[in-house]
């Protein structure tokens, strides 16, 4: 067993993913990341599948469930048996592994586990997300984020992260939601408690978290021609695009910021969830 | 039936209620208030019980279980089936009424609700003990918050709130936590996070929000002489107050802060939980 | 020469100025400190005055001009020649200088500096007294101060920081300037930026900090039974009493803060002056 | 007299400008703007300085000191006597109007006011500048901002925002500043505050507004391999390129972000600026 830990394919915080484990004086093999692998001890996926006894895949392990989420491979890695043999008897993580698990029965001979469904995962991408979003309103809005008013529709994890920064960069915040506690917490950290039907007033720059129809005809129609939205749910998304088309708002999608933007703190975050994970045993 | 509410007993917080239900348009009656009630239209029990279909007991509605917690009422009264009968066939709402309606089986015959139990209640409640620890903190420590280096311990609501509001008067903020989670928001957020055993480091001023012992011998000898630790938990709280004597490490017990520094927001979360449970039926 | 610093009169702020110098390894001597002088190496004036080299008179030097500002001393320590006298040829630091420089003229033999005439002085306890007002106001106020409305006069130091304090515990903040420049910098930090004329509406907290009447008649008027007002302002202050009388608006007089609240915070921001002052030449 | 402003030249500020003083009610002409005046009543530049009274030219006027700033224009509009004498008696708003003046003296005919003088404009900019500067750096910096560790080099205005920004962000911020003044203000504000001779630690992201040497060999050899520069002194600015490309340190230019990432937000602080020129006369 010559290294600790064995990465196939995935993007740039799979490459960083590495670097912190090297960081931390961990050994690591990585495959299927030719495209990115500069400074990374590459190996076939044979030779690291032999050496390694910890496997880590990419957030998400697949995309179409056919082939591994491997951008920077050199060519596609099928989801096939001879796949998954590679990784019997190992420790497996990696991102929502349903799709990847359902490729081949042979899974069932590994010890496989997400890591995405770990809370500080979850937790930490949802401010990484937060941020990223402010960041592509500050570049992609016209005018200033400080003195504006802006919309946050939900008071989840990304809705709560994103009231505080966007107060912390002197922007006037309303944040909708449904439940009575959100309300008050809303209200209680200096921002506008508003419920889903009364958002049909001008803001700014709107950030949807929701992944449910709540930026209709009436809200869409009460904007200005600057207003910019920032779609953050997973498509559909919360915005009803034929709206925003008639009313001429510019509506950016926005998914899956941290891979993008933050792939640093991204892969970070994985490492963490990783090691956490080993702990628990 | 001439009023809507009739409220009994209580400190601040119920003037504040009455006043804010009567700025909504309700009409109210109130007893056992004698000593804060002027501005209010006072009654006997006798009268407002018959009065008035939705009762408004104190929060919480007894202490000690034998006379309802009314330290504004001319002389104490007692919880015994004569006050239970008086309510029967009311909405009857209060805080933490478990003792009360131990006192006796006729408040079967009420339809009683614990306001306290609401989240939004619960959740306004804590914005408010932080803030109004944040302002015994500027009062008591004899240096300023900003630029110091304050300590939350715990991150739930309080916490979080702790570490917000800290951090937003220029303090620097360590919070310690158990759950990885936890850890991962405190970073994110821009405080040190820190576990339970690395808190033997000084502090300037340390919040304690856990109801465990988390403040030993190990992290009382680290602190300075002015070092002032704010006790937000119940007794018997966090620290080891024999620990703290021995380092002469100030101790501030804090209880229950929102009833005695901010009444008038009390007052007000209570009504705002007290319209809900009625709006929903 | 046996001590470095010799430290006459002065209230707690010296004490902690006296322990911030013996914290750093100087060798310090107290005089007219007696009821606060625990842990202090006290000193009669004649035998100070002969062993240090510096002297620290207090802030203010003195009040009335008659006698040093001491009112820890066991009796009054009276500005005639003879006390002049013993300083002659020392270099003596004081806060607010004049009235004593002019109680002899042999304060000429000495070389007296006025330390706060120094603007890290001055700004830091702007800091102090902004932070200081914050937590009076969330001790006297009896509703929550996140979620409320404040409005802050004036956009000096202390406006400034009470601004970017405030907002971070939550509250809504409007400020009211004259300058264009001082408008905008409101408006980009997030508050509500008011001319003086436009201040004829409900707030829920007042911080004056101008020391001329700018809160009067049409302010006050507009203002509920609840709100408070708190005069940072020297007498005679911002606020038109006799209308805040007629209007039952509640004036808080707050002068000089740092020194009741923050005291060891200004004993350390003095001694960061003097440092300066005696690195600078 | 048909229209009250005539724009010459300019990038989107321009437009932005133009558009807020139709908002605002205003009659406007806009010249030298073809390739971006959709909605904007285009003139030539003879029928535009017949008709308006009031002319305004870009920030800045001129970059050449040869030919108007005028980036839409269809051609280059050249700074000769014949473009200078169509302004002969107008009003003539432009920003840093020094070398447009210098190109010829018909100038002289004119009432020319330099609006980039005006403290609130700058003082908008500033703002504007900081929060552009946070989102480059959430775009180009692939770790987060919330928990990184960031270094401010100035407290001038675009630094002190950028402090207060950062921190907003959850970000842990340090500010470089000679001033004592400025060290207590940074260290009351909850950043490290360090002298120039301090830099040499590692940071995650530099934010330089500093026109003079001072990130050199010392800081940029302790920096990480994804640290992150950006540059915001006008050139050659603060940092030692040489040294940074030997330490391979990520050098971002920033200069004028205003202009482009926030056009909008520019265009209406020059209304404001114009307008309170035109209000005092």
């Amino acid at each position: 067993m010559r290294a600790a830990f064995g990465l196939v394919g995935g993007d740039l915080r799979q490459v960083y993913l590495a670097k912190a484990l090297m960081a931390g004086g961990q050994s690591v093999l990585v495959s299927c990341l030719e495209g990115a692998a500069a400074g990374l001890a590459q190996a076939s996926l044979k030779q690291l599948s032999s050496e390694c006894q910890v496997i880590l895949l990419p957030l998400p392990a697949t995309r179409d469930g056919l082939t591994l989420n491997a951008p920077f491979a050199q060519e596609a890695v099928p989801l096939d048996h001879r796949f998954a043999r590679l990784f019997s008897g190992k420790q497996v993580f990696g991102g929502m592994m349903e799709k990847l698990m359902a490729s081949s029965p042979l899974w069932q001979a590994a010890d496989c586990r997400d890591y995405y469904l770990r809370e500080e995962l979850v937790a930490g991408n949802a401010y990484l997300t937060a941020e990223d979003a402010v960041g592509l309103a500050i570049a992609e809005y016209p005018g200033g984020l400080g003195g504006s008013h802006c919309l946050v529709t939900g008071y989840g994890r990304i809705g709560k992260a994103l009231c505080g920064m966007l107060r912390g960069l002197g922007a006037g915040v309303s944040c909708s939601a449904r439940k009575a506690e959100d309300l008050t917490c809303i209200r209680a950290s200096g921002c506008q408690a508003l419920r889903y039907h009364e958002l049909g007033r001008p803001f700014d720059v709107i950030f949807n978290t929701v992944p449910a129809p709540v930026l209709g005809e009436q809200a869409l129609s009460a904007q200005a021609q600057d207003t910019l939205i920032i779609e953050l749910a997973s498509p559909p998304g919360g915005v009803d695009l034929e709206a925003a088309g008639r009313h001429s708002v510019r509506v950016l999608p926005a998914p899956s910021l941290p891979g993008k933007m933050s792939p640093k703190a991204s892969g970070e975050l994985i490492k963490e969830a990783v090691y956490n994970i080993l702990a628990e045993g």
